[in-house]
Parts: C-alpha cells; structure tokens; sequence
C-alpha cells in the first residue's frame, strides 16, 4: 500500500475518488497534464484544499504544468487500494447481498467477494454470479483458511450484531456493514458503516424542504 | 411529511435511521417503551443528543417510562420519509444499476424506481426485476407524465454530468448521484452523492493502517 499503514482523514479520503474519477475523464480525453486549480474548480473547493489532500500520497506536481495525468491515477489508485485485490466474505444473501455480489464495480475498485453465507436453506448451495452460497455454519475457519479478512455484512439488522461476533471470532479483521444497525466490536477491528438508505432519508429531506 | 418542509441536519439525519433500526428490533422483541439513555447507550453517544435529534420530531417521551415503542417506530418512518412512495427514475442499467433495480430494500424504504434508462441496444426493451429499460432518449417528458421527482444516476462517472443535464431539463428536482463525479446543477435542484466505492477506499485505509 503507498499509504504506508498511516491514517488518513475521512474528509480527504471522500474527497479523493472525485479527484481520481476526474483526472481519469481528462485521461480518457487524452489530456496529459493537470493543474490543482483545475481540480479545485471541479470539486467546488480551494486550490490548497487538493494540493494538501494530495500531499497524504506520493502525488507531486511539477512547476507550471501541474500533475502528470497518467502517473496521477496509478498513484491515486493505489493509494486508495483500488489496485489490490482484498477478498471478503459476504453474510446475508438477501435481496441487497444479492445486489452487491453482482455489482462488478466492486472488483474493480479492490473488493473481490469470494464466499457467500446466509442461513437460507433456499439459498445455501445457489450461486449468485458465480459466487457459491454457503450454510453460515461453514463460516467457522474460512477466514483463515482463504485468507480473508473483509466481512460484509447485509443480513436484516437485528441479526447484524450476531453476524459481526461470529466474523470477529474466525478472525475477519475489518467489517463493511451495510446494516443501520451499531455494531460493537473489539478496538483492533476497522467497521464501515454504509447505509444507503440513510442517504435517501437526506435526499428526501432536501427534496421535500425545497418543495 | 413529518418534518413539515424543515432542514434536518446531516448528522442528525445519519443517526437516525439507527435510532429507527434500534427501536424496531425491541419492538419485534415485543417491548414497550425506551429510554433515551437506552438508545443512546446502543449508539454509543450521550443521552442529550437522543433527546435534541428527536426533538426535530414530534415524538415524545413520558417522565419515568420513555418514548411508546408503537409510536416512535410510525413517526420515524414518517419523518424518514420511508412510509411514503417516492417514484424515481435510474440512468444507467450496468451492473450497479441493476443491483440497485434488484434491491427490494429500496422500496422498503420509499423509494420505487418505475423506469430505466440505457444507450445500450442490448438492453433497451429488456426488464430488470419486472422494471422496463427504455433508451434514454425516451427520458424526454417522462418525469412530468409520471409525476417523478427523483433521478437515480449509475452512468460511468464520465457521462453523468450529461444525465444530470438532461434530468434537471425534463423536470427532475433531486439526484441521486452513485458515481463519484460532481455535479453542477442549479441551485433549487437537490444532489445526494452517495459512492458506495469510496467507503471502500475508507475500509481499506482502516484495515492496513491497523495491520
């Protein structure tokens, strides 16, 4: 990783796909040089605000010409572990897990779900686009075994908290929870709480405060 | 709607479909009443926090007992918005796209996508989930003959700027945006940028910098 194991601000680490969908248009449209200003004026923000972002990476600018386009997105990409391939395990194969096994876009920026698991006994042997499903008992040592250590977590929310104990006991050592439940897990485990629909609950009320 | 054409803060926002998710799960556990000291204790935050978000409802607690389980669970759903339909149309039937069309979850919580849109002959005149994709041509005059408020964006990033263009044109009022670009649009006009990849690069960053 060139993040090197540090820690870097959420602020900066949401702004930084933009930056990288960015420069990856202008590479697509054959352009080879950018400048922060130019990027400051896509994202709506200071010049300084980017150059400062960017100074978390290896990213350096030359005087005049800006960034090297296409040694920008390589940079970038790694640095955010787009490159990398990160396997994980997804438990819940309901109608949103479903929808995220056959989400290619997740491979693409790292994420490669190997195993499904879900308590189903509908489901448990299926395959949702070439991803087996397995009984959630069989979870026990997989981690280990493939190497894993990303859950993912898409059950109904009342079960989430059971689902992220048994993750934790078989050694999973970072959660993607895209329940709205709170998980309480131990302090050496990283959790990513995603709830779409949280997002739609503000989108409905700019929506409807703008009515 | 519950929350009267009021801005709700972002924060507050977030925190409380978790409230929500929380209270369901006790009321499926067929319990009463909650304390705000009890909620808080789930979401890990203080008390007065719990009082002062769900101050921007109109649930309230009595002394002693605490919020009515029954009713807490009804008024945050409609003040979510998650009770009412919200009609949408998607631009983008890839693989995200579709995943999306897939997730019954989304109507769960209000939000019905009635139509696709594609350029892609092989899927224009196909059906995901018992949704018809139309080719984007088509959008023209749809939002105002199907009363749709809200546009669902899963373009590539580089085209979505475009969509959100002829979105905002033929009547659409909020966007929600998945791919990572930024768009501009007129002041009036509603954007939720919701890029499930970024809380990837999130995840990644949390994970190696533990490791």
């Amino acid at each position: 990783m060139a993040n090197k194991g540090k820690i870097v601000p959420v602020p900066v680490l949401r702004r930084m796909p933009a930056y990288l969908s960015f420069v990856k248009t202008l590479q697509k449209q054959g352009e080879k040089y950018v400048s922060s200003t130019r990027i400051a004026e896509y994202m709506g923000i200071d010049a300084t605000q980017v150059t400062k972002d960017l100074s978390h990476t290896s990213i350096s600018g030359k005087t005049r010409v800006g960034y090297e386009v296409d040694s920008f997105v390589e940079v970038l990409e790694d640095f955010l572990g787009f490159n990398k391939v990160n396997n994980a395990f997804l438990v819940g194969a309901g109608s949103l897990g479903c929808a995220l096994l056959q989400d290619e876009g997740l491979r693409n920026f790292g994420l490669n779900i190997l195993k499904a698991f879900d308590v189903d006994p509908a489901k448990v042997g299926t395959r949702v686009n070439d991803v087996e499903i397995l009984h959630l008992d069989r979870l026990q040592g997989m981690p280990a075994k493939y190497n894993v250590a990303i859950g993912v977590i898409t059950v109904p929310a009342e079960c989430a908290q059971e689902v992220a104990d048994l993750m934790v006991g078989w050694g999973i050592k970072a959660i993607w929870n895209f329940t709205p439940a709170r998980l309480k897990v131990p302090g050496n485990i990283a959790v990513q709480n995603t709830t779409i629909y949280t997002n739609l609950a503000i989108l409905f009320n700019k929506l409807h405060s703008s009515e």
